[in-house]
């Protein structure tokens, strides 16, 4: 028989494009089952379930719904709080005391964690609870899953800009650097090379925390495309390192950090102007321009890749069949064929508090590309129909004014 | 008797997303013409006449002008060089050289200066040359226009983006400031106020450029909103400046200027940096974030106003049309009702070298907010379909657990 009450659904971490599809994705099925009594929301995440702030979901209008789900960033807000293990007891305390049977949480590696130690307070307690987690992160770095929900729509957002990009810097010429998300993995600098169509199009250069970053290699790097082509595009994730593994954000200047001990990597133009700076003393390039997508990259409104869309809204509702069926775990994406996807439930453990980074194979020897093999990973996460992108191809006329002073010389 | 012979086309100044509309509205116009006999473009607009860059647009295919229409960024790539009166002088020769009788030139209120001073060489010179200046610029500063092609798709980048930090914003409290281009016409930080859904929507202030920007004023507005929300989002122009006249980013640091004497604003976070470390600093708001919207305002792959779009196709089509019925001038576009446009050919010198800027009426009195009447005038200019933003309306649950701990007291 199954386990009959109520529902928990909160979102936490860094908002995404999709991940309102998620939640109604989870919601829209919980209103189908008769075995939940009535669908609770916790306001900013776990934040919101310590201090009991929830707001009844049954009441909400489908329509209301399905207007949210293409809303950017987390309809219930989000928190920045890592759970140690006092407030994840408390969590439970108050779940329990409110007869909540089934708790979702629509997060990253970190969400995944309190997920797992909120079930171990319940099966500690032997209070029945059924805990799934839902992945999302544009940072694509979730252990277990081929891709993460927010990802794809992200990675639009850097590919038609770049696409963008492409067009303004090849009109007035000059080096230009953007600084895209990813604090470990690079995935969505890595993205940008989507935005390639013609032979000479950048990025010209990707820069990934995956691999350590050296000035003096990115300096050359540079020179060198500048010279071929007269101007250069270059990608740099913001969480690039050095050998060490010290940000070299942290190295330019005082880091604010967070709960988790992360340091703040956007919401600052930091990294993209001391990065320019040396390029124009280093190198004597006049014109260099730098821009960093920040915050645009996550909720951008009227962005969003449709295959990312559909699957955000697959797993929050697979979460919910796999919970009403009374299993706990994380849902993760598994890639089948050229292309379709999979969900599985796996075992929490095997998400929480781990992180996934670019595979060796997805760079280029010289660590300022990615491979054919990125290519072919990334292009149907992004969705389809991408801008295209046009070029003049009329031939030049001879310089019959010029070759008359010529004549005359 | 229509005057037979070649025309010429070229782009000036900062790229646009619908500046190619403009130039493939001309050109197609132009292959209907008989007169025409042929059709050249120039490279990097006045510096492709100097050094005689002409490619043969006549070879084009109108499947080719069609995609590029559709492209952002001069496909004629662009330049920064403002003519003096010998590069006029030297452009009108090799004009006159090539027989070019008919002058097409896209851009701001610099690049119609220039129309104007070529057209006057040919008529001292008596050389009959029709030239048309078609007006394109994200900053909506040309003088005899209600609005300029280019603006509205850059408006709507802004205020998509601002659509997405408001959600992203409520998700995540804090101060959030934009840095949006505009050197002395606030039009496209004003933008942003489009975005406004719910009550408590942002931009909660903005800072343009006709204003005297004062940062005691700026702090004590923050602190008015942040106590009422708990959060605040401000827009800020680039070129905002103080009570002198001097731009407040030149008192932060060295800044680079280009030949029109103008410093570089764009391409860089540093005004954004400088204005969220006073506001961490002054008053003591932890979670304070910029993002500096940069270059992607201007060229962003698939952001495009529909509205813009077309009107930029109708200047690049009338400028034709005008010039093959012999007159010389820059296009102009007029509102009529609520809301159409028509089109008029305008005396050069009326648009040359001026600045148009944000009328008073369209400023609070406090000078930190639009007016209705700002709405009014923006609204159908970004176009059609804008993204719908939902909110949860679901109400509280009441807090039980901790009444309980309440009444044990």
């Amino acid at each position: 028989m199954r386990l009959r009450g109520k529902m928990l659904i909160a979102q936490g971490g860094g908002p995404t494009a999709v991940i309102n599809q998620s939640f109604v994705g989870a919601v829209l099925e919980a209103k189908k089952n008769p075995n939940i009594t009535e669908i609770y929301g916790a306001l900013h995440g776990v934040e919101g379930i310590v201090n009991e702030e929830f707001i009844d979901l049954t009441l909400e209008t489908e329509d209301n719904l399905r207007l949210l789900a293409g809303t950017p960033a987390s309809a219930l807000m989000s928190t920045r709080v890592k759970p140690d293990r006092d407030y994840c007891e408390r969590m439970f305390e108050i779940m329990r005391h409110h007869d909540v049977r089934y708790f979702f949480y629509i997060g990253g590696n970190d969400s995944s964690d309190t997920v797992r130690i909120v079930k171990e307070f319940a099966v500690d307690e032997d209070y029945d609870l059924v805990a799934v987690h839902i992945p999302k992160t544009i940072d694509n770095d979730l252990m277990e899953n081929d891709h993460t929900p927010g990802f794809g729509s992200a990675a639009r957002f850097v590919v038609q800009a770049m696409m963008g990009v492409n067009q303004d810097n090849r009109a007035l010429a000059g080096v230009y650097i953007a600084i895209i998300m990813g604090r470990h993995a690079g995935f969505l600098t890595a993205a940008s090379a989507l935005a390639r169509v013609f032979d000479d199009d950048g990025p010209h250069l990707i820069y990934c925390p995956e691999n350590p970053f050296s000035v003096e290699q990115f300096l050359a790097d540079i020179k060198r495309v500048y010279d071929k082509y007269g101007r250069c595009i270059v990608a740099v994730s913001e969480g690039i390192s050095d050998e060490q593994g010290e940000p070299i954000i942290a190295q330019l200047m005082d880091c604010e950090r967070d709960d988790h001990g992360n340091i703040q990597l956007s919401g600052t133009g930091a990294l993209g102007d001391e990065l320019a700076a040396e390029v124009k003393e280093k190198l004597g390039i006049s014109r260099v321009r730098c821009d960093t997508y920040g915050y645009l990259q996550r909720s951008f409104a009227g962005i969003v890749s449709d295959t990312d869309a559909r699957e955000a809204r697959e797993v929050g509702e697979m979460a919910a069949k796999y919970a009403f069926d009374g299993r706990t775990g994380s849902v993760a994406i598994k890639r089948v064929g050229e292309y379709a996807v999979s969900y599985e439930l796996v075992d929490l453990s095997l998400v929480a508090a781990k992180t996934k980074v670019m595979s060796k194979n997805f760079f280029n020897k010289d660590a300022n590309d990615v491979t054919k093999a990125f290519y072919d990973y990334c292009r149907p996460l992004v969705g389809t129909r991408l801008p295209e992108m046009g070029r003049l191809r009329a031939p030049l006329i001879e310089k019959t004014y010029q070759k008359r002073f010529e004549q005359q010389d």
